[in-house]
C-alpha cells in the first residue's frame, strides 16, 4: 500500500488507542477526534455488525498552521488519519501518508510541510 | 484548484454551516466531527489569532460501508471534509473531490464509490 504505514499489533483495541494517544502526544499531535465507524454502521444501517474500525484524526497544531499559511484549501486533507481495525486476533494501526494525501495541491511548501508530519508519523509507528 | 469544490457565499459563518448540515442530510450524510481550527490554533500555539476556519467531517454511511469492503485502508481518507473559512465579507465552503483525494488506492471500485459520493457533493455545493 502506497498511501499508509501500516502495522499488526499484539495489542488489545483500545490498548493499541492508548499506544497511540501516547505517542502522537510526544510528536506534538492531540487526537481532535474519534470515530468508531462500526458503532456509526450499526445505528444507521440497520444494526449491521461490522469488526472494530475506528478513525483518530491526529493533528500538529503548529504544522496544520504552516500548511495552511501555504495552501489556504489544504484543510480539506486535515487533520491526519490512523486508522485501527480488528483483524483476527491482531490489531492492525494504519497512519496516512501525508506526502501521498496532500500531493494533489501540486505545492511545493505543502509538501515539504507533509514530510516533516509523514517522519514524525513513521516514529509514532515504528514505536508502538 | 483540482481536489475541491468551492463556492463563496453571502451567509455568516454559522448560517453558512446550518445551510450545509441541512443539504448534507438530504443526500445521507451527517456530520460525524466538528473541528475549528482557529480555535485549536489558539489554544495550542499561543494564543494566535487566525480566521475563522472549520472542518466539517461528513460521511455517507451506506457509502463508506461500501468503500470500506472494497478497501479495507481507505478510512484513511474518510470522512469526506468540508471546510468553511471567513474570506473578507464571505464565508467560503468547498468539499472535498473523493476522486482526486482516495485516487492514491488505484482501486476501481473505491473509484466508482466515490464518483457517487462526489456527484452528491457536488449538488450539496451547488444548493447552498
Amino acid at each position: 500500500m502506497r498511501y499508509g504505514m501500516l502495522k499488526e499489533t499484539n495489542y488489545g483495541f483500545e490498548e493499541a488507542i492508548s499506544k497511540i494517544n501516547v505517542e502522537l502526544q510526544k510528536e506534538g499531535f492531540g487526537i481532535l477526534a474519534r470515530i468508531d465507524l462500526n458503532e456509526k454502521f450499526k445505528s444507521r444501517l440497520g444494526g449491521i455488525e461490522f469488526k472494530k474500525y475506528t478513525i483518530l484524526e491526529a493533528c500538529n497544531p503548529k504544522n496544520a498552521h504552516k500548511a495552511i499559511l501555504a495552501e489556504e484549501n489544504v484543510g480539506l486533507f486535515l487533520p491526519c488519519n490512523i486508522i485501527v481495525y480488528e483483524k483476527g486476533e491482531k490489531t492492525v494501526v494504519v497512519a496516512i501518508r501525508p506526502t501521498i494525501a496532500m500531493e494533489a495541491t501540486e505545492n511545493k511548501k505543502v509538501f515539504e510541510i507533509a514530510k516533516e508530519i509523514e517522519e514524525a508519523l513513521t516514529r509514532v509507528i515504528k514505536r508502538i
